[in-house]
C-alpha cells in the first residue's frame, strides 16, 4: 500500500482533553471518496454524500481514565510555573505507553484493528498569541505522549503532534475540530450550523456547498459555564438538571439585553471565550443586577443568556456574512456537548432560531455522540495527512494557508 | 513523486551537538541504488560503489553560531533541575525558527534546495537506561526543535526526533552515526573499522561485505579526553598541539599496561565512556603513578594509552568476534576526529595496528571532513525515513530490530 492509495481505511482515534481526565479511543471507518477541495478553481462536481452515507463511520469507542498517579503528574506539568526536565521527558514516554495500551486494549475489545492512529496528545502548555521570546515572536503550544511509541507498541503508523503545522502557518493552532465538522455535516443544498455546548459554546458554520476554505467557526460565548456557577452559588448544586428550575422561572429580558451589549458578543469572529470572560467575575456581575429576583428567575435568565447570545452570534456573524453570496443560506443548527441535556436551554434556543428560519437538531441522530467526537476528528486529521492532505480550516484557526497536520512515525 | 521511488535526492541534514554551540548543515546527494538490506536472506548480490563513487556526496556544509542569549537557555534546559514549562514550548518553537533560518541561508549560499531535510535537534534530555517512573520502566530522550516549523518555513518536508523509534525497540536510541558509517565506507572485499577519537574515541566495524546487522560499534575509552587534562594540569595548555610534547618524551609501558588492565578496557561491546570514566578522577589517579618522570614521558604515555587501548579493543573485541566466520578480517582504520591533528597519536595508532594487519588511513580522504560528518549523517537517516526504510544499527544501539527512525512533518 502506498500513502498515494485512498482506500478506506480504520483509523484510531485518541484523544486527551485539557481536564487530564483520562484517554477516549474511537476505532472510524472513513471512505475514500470524498476528498475536500481547498481550491476553488479545482472544485469537484461530485457533492459529499448525504447524512445516511457519511463518509465517516463510527465503529466503536470507549474511554480509559488515567491511573490518578499520572493524572497527577499531567496536572503538575500543566499547572506548575516550573518542572522537572527529567519528568517532562519521561512523561512524553509514558504517555506514548498508556495510548499505546489503550489502543491495544481496544482492538482487542472490539475486534478490529487498526490501520492508522491519529493521537492528539496531553496538552500541557497552549500559547495562541505571538508573545516575544528571545528577540522572536513564538506562538506555541505542546501536546505530550510519544507517537513513536505508539507506532511501535502497535504496529501501525502514528500520526500525532497536529496543531503546529497550523501555527506555523499563522494560525492558533485550534479549533481543529471543525474539519470533521465540516466532513460530516456539509451538505450540498443545505447550509448547517454545528454548535457544540460544553462550558464554552461554539459554532462551525457549513454553507450548502461549502468547501473546507468556506467553514469557519468562533465562540459563540458561554455554554454551560455561567448557568452552572448560577445554579451553584443561588442552591448548591453543580448544575440544574434537566433544566428543570430554568423552567420553572422567567426570563428577565432586560438583564440579557445589557448583556448582550457587551464587547465579547459584538467583537467580529474569529474569536474565543473562557474564564476569563465568563468565569467567576462575570457570574458576580451578573448576579449583582438581581435587584430581588427569584432564584428560578435568575437561573432561566442565566439559561436565556446562552441560548440568546448563540441565535444572536448565528444572526450577527453567519447568515449576515454569507448572504451576499448566491448560496442559500443556513438552514440547520446541528447541536451537540453537554448542553444537549437541559431541555430548557434547547427550547430557548430553537426558539430564538426559528425567526432566522433554522431549524434545530441533535448531532446524535447522525451516529456520533458527543463523547467520541474529538477522538473521532482526530482519527479524520490522521487520515488526512497519511494522504498528505491538509486539514486545518484556515477560517477557524486563523492560518494563511492550508496545513498538512502532524507528524508521521512509521512502525 | 510518492515516497516509494528512490531517486537520488538533495537533503539538508541539520545538527546540534550537546556542547550547544550552533547548528551544523550539511547538503548531501543520496544516490538511489544501494539499498542496506537488513535480512540476510534476502541479501542481494549487488554490492555498494567502491569510494571513488559513493552513495552519498557531500555538497556542502557550514555552521551557525546560537545567538548567545539562545546559548544560554539550552544551557539552562540542560542543566537546571526544574525549567519553566512556558519557556521549553517556546524554544522548541524557537529553534524550529532558527534551523529553517539556517536551511535557506544554506540554501542562498550553496545555490542548492534540499527536497527533504534531517534535523537532530538539540538534545536537552538523555536517559539511555531504564528507569521506574510512576509505575513503569521509561528510557527516555528530548530533542527540541519543532519540524513543522522547519518544514513550513522551507516548504519541503522534515524528518526529526530520530531516537524515540529505536528507544521504542528497545535500544538506547544511540549512536546513529554508525549507519552513515556503513553506507560510506562498507567495502565488498574489505573489512573496515571507522574510528572516532573525540574525548571519547568509538569505533563502527564493518566486515567485508557486511550487512547493515552486521555492523557494531562501541566506545573504545578515551579519545583526547585524558590527553587533555594532563596536558592542561601538567603545562596549562589546552591540548598538545600536533602532538609535539608527546613526541619528545617516552612511553612509560608499565603504566600504559596496567590501565589497559581495568575494568572498563576488558568489560565486552556494547559499552559507551564518558567523563565518569575517563574524567579528572581517572586523570588524578593517572599522575599519582607518575613518580618522578619528566612532564613530556607523562604525556606520551597518555597518548600512548588512546592509542594501545583503540589497538586492544580492535584486537579483543574486533577482529575475534568476527574470526569464526568464512569472511576477511579487517585490514583498514579509517581515523577521524579532533585526534587525526595530534601526529604522535596517530604514529602510535598506527603503530600498534600494523601486527593486526590493520592499515591507517583518514576519513577525509573520503570527502567528508569530520564537522559535516553528524549532519551528513542525519541528511541520510531522513532519506532513509523517507524511503520508509528502517537505519538504526541494533548492535550499535542495543535495540532488538531494525526500526524506521524519526516523524515526518509535510511542507
Amino acid at each position: 500500500m502506498t500513502q498515494s492509495t485512498t482506500r478506506p481505511m480504520i483509523v484510531a482515534g485518541v484523544m486527551s482533553g485539557t481536564s487530564a481526565d483520562g484517554i477516549n479511543v474511537a476505532f472510524v471507518r472513513i471512505k475514500a471518496a470524498r476528498t475536500p477541495r481547498f481550491n476553488k478553481r479545482t472544485r469537484s462536481n461530485s457533492e459529499p454524500s448525504d447524512l445516511h452515507h457519511p463518509p465517516i463511520e463510527l465503529l466503536a469507542h470507549t474511554e480509559y481514565p488515567y491511573p490518578s498517579q499520572v493524572r497527577c503528574a499531567i496536572l503538575d506539568a500543566m499547572n506548575a510555573e516550573r518542572a522537572s526536565v527529567a519528568n517532562l521527558a519521561r512523561l512524553n514516554v509514558l504517555l506514548g505507553e498508556l495510548y499505546a495500551n489503550a489502543v491495544l486494549k481496544s482492538q482487542r475489545r472490539f475486534r478490529r484493528v487498526p490501520d492508522l492512529i491519529g493521537c492528539h496528545g496531553q496538552t500541557i502548555y497552549n500559547q495562541g498569541d505571538a508573545q516575544p521570546f528571545l528577540g522572536k515572536k513564538i506562538t506555541t503550544t505542546w501536546q505530550t505522549g510519544e507517537g513513536a511509541i505508539i507506532a511501535a507498541r502497535v504496529g501501525v503508523p502514528v500520526v500525532s503532534d497536529f496543531r503546529f503545522a497550523d501555527m506555523a502557518n499563522g494560525g492558533k493552532g485550534a479549533p481543529l475540530v471543525p474539519y470533521l465538522d465540516y466532513r460530516l455535516f456539509r451538505h450540498a443544498k443545505i447550509g448547517r450550523i454545528v454548535q457544540n455546548i460544553g462550558g464554552i459554546a461554539n459554532l462551525t458554520a457549513i454553507a450548502a456547498g461549502a468547501d473546507a476554505s468556506d467553514v469557519f467557526a468562533f465562540d459563540t460565548g458561554p455554554g454551560n459555564m455561567v448557568i452552572d456557577q448560577v445554579v451553584e452559588t443561588l442552591i448548591g448544586k453543580p448544575f440544574d438538571r434537566g433544566g428543570k428550575i430554568a423552567a420553572s422561572g422567567h426570563v428577565i429580558e432586560h438583564i440579557v439585553d445589557s448583556l448582550l451589549k457587551r464587547d465579547f458578543f459584538r467583537e467580529r469572529p474569529p474569536k474565543t471565550a473562557g474564564r476569563e470572560e465568563f468565569g467567576r467575575e462575570f457570574v458576580r456581575e451578573f448576579l449583582r443586577q438581581r435587584q430581588g429576583a427569584s432564584k428560578p428567575d435568575i437561573i432561566a435568565t442565566a439559561t436565556a443568556l446562552t441560548a440568546r447570545s448563540i441565535a444572536d452570534a448565528v444572526r450577527r456573524f453567519v447568515i449576515k456574512s454569507t448572504h451576499h453570496t448566491s448560496r442559500n443560506s443556513f438552514q440547520e443548527m446541528l447541536v451537540s456537548g453537554g448542553g444537549v441535556k437541559n431541555a430548557t436551554l434547547i427550547s430557548m434556543l430553537s426558539e430564538a432560531l426559528a425567526p432566522l428560519g433554522i431549524q434545530l437538531r441533535l448531532t446524535d441522530e447522525f451516529g456520533l455522540p458527543s463523547q467520541a467526537k474529538e477522538a473521532a476528528a482526530f482519527a479524520l486529521l490522521a487520515y488526512e495527512t497519511w494522504h498528505r492532505r491538509p486539514s486545518n480550516v484556515p477560517s477557524a484557526t486563523g492560518a494563511k494557508r492550508p496545513a498538512i497536520l502532524g507528524k508521521i512515525s512509521y512502525a
